[in-house]
């Protein structure tokens, strides 16, 4: 599906991070942030990750006539039936900071024993040749965890402070970020993403 | 996610074929078709597979309560830029037989050299929880081949008989069923959805 190795994908993220994550997996392939052709951001209005990932490659696909990569990825809990799930940026509001979705989960989940408090964060990479792609490529990871009583650690960002991890029995964001990197939903997608292109 | 084995599950499909093969993969779990509830069927827009899955899934889900499997299948030809695509069942207009489809794909190719008629059956199969699900098991199998420039074989349906496949040097429709299931887009996706269940 990549054949011509020097064919450009636009990425439907600005963030440089992500812009040097998916310019590792794709070698050659030069990677274009969808803000150099002025594409504005799509409308995330899917119910699933996976769904609104999709929605983004399209806009960014369209509007530049290239193959596109799109993410979504967010925090879904158990004991709310999959919430904060696709608006886990905008739990507490459009508006809202990091702080202000943690503090709405932790008072939804006041009372909750542990054992109650299973969690996964999840993040869905996509890749289409172009808008109208039937087939996409589609690289979902998944991490396990719990949410705790209260935030603790100073790394990561949005719920890694509430986010117990199993396999090193902290927070998320008391993880080295190569470590996170390496275990985290973000990092199993893009290793799929890798062996899929 | 399925931790309860008689929780039931509604298939949102009423193929009898269908139904004898998930619920092979579902042991103990009863599946249900929408057609029991009475749930009319989901309208078909999203562009890839994958959105068509779930647009089914959820509709099954949200009538029924319970949770849901759909499935969307279709055939993507490169040399037409993943046509018939989502719309391969009526490729040649909503009434249209698998033969009128046929004969639409054929003069779409005609002329065109074997090498560059390479095409690829598609089948993505979710699982959801509930009709809010944010992060659906996803299982896609695609089976590569090339468009013939003529039908042959009796077996199967749809584009089958112009469907080559490498490994048999035949057509699809010249395979026995349990050739077929056992190497066909469907039956990898199906593999894939016991395995992620």
């Amino acid at each position: 599906m990549l054949s011509n190795p020097s064919q450009p994908i636009v990425l439907a993220s600005g963030n440089p991070g992500k812009i040097r994550e998916i310019q590792a997996i794709l070698a050659g392939h030069p990677i274009v942030p969808q803000s150099q052709f002025q594409i504005a951001e799509a409308d995330e209005t899917g119910k699933t990750f996976v769904e609104n990932a999709l929605l983004k490659a399209r806009n960014a696909a369209f509007h530049s006539g290239l193959p596109a990569i799109a993410d979504d990825s967010g925090l879904a809990v158990d004991y709310l039936h999959g919430a904060p799930g696709v608006i886990s940026a905008r739990y507490a509001g459009s508006d809202a900071s990091d702080q202000d979705n943690v503090e709405k989960l932790l008072k939804e989940l006041a009372g909750v024993p542990f054992e109650q408090r299973t969690a996964r964060f999840i993040c869905v990479i996509v890749f289409i040749e172009h808008a109208e792609d039937p087939c996409p490529v589609i690289a979902q990871g998944i991490w396990e965890g719990r949410i705790l009583d209260e935030p603790v650690g100073d790394n990561g960002f949005g719920y890694d402070p509430v986010f117990w991890v199993p396999e090193y029995e902290c927070a998320s964001a008391q993880l080295a970020s190569e470590v996170k990197n390496a275990i985290s939903h973000r990092g199993k997608a893009l290793s799929i993403l890798a062996s899929a292109l």
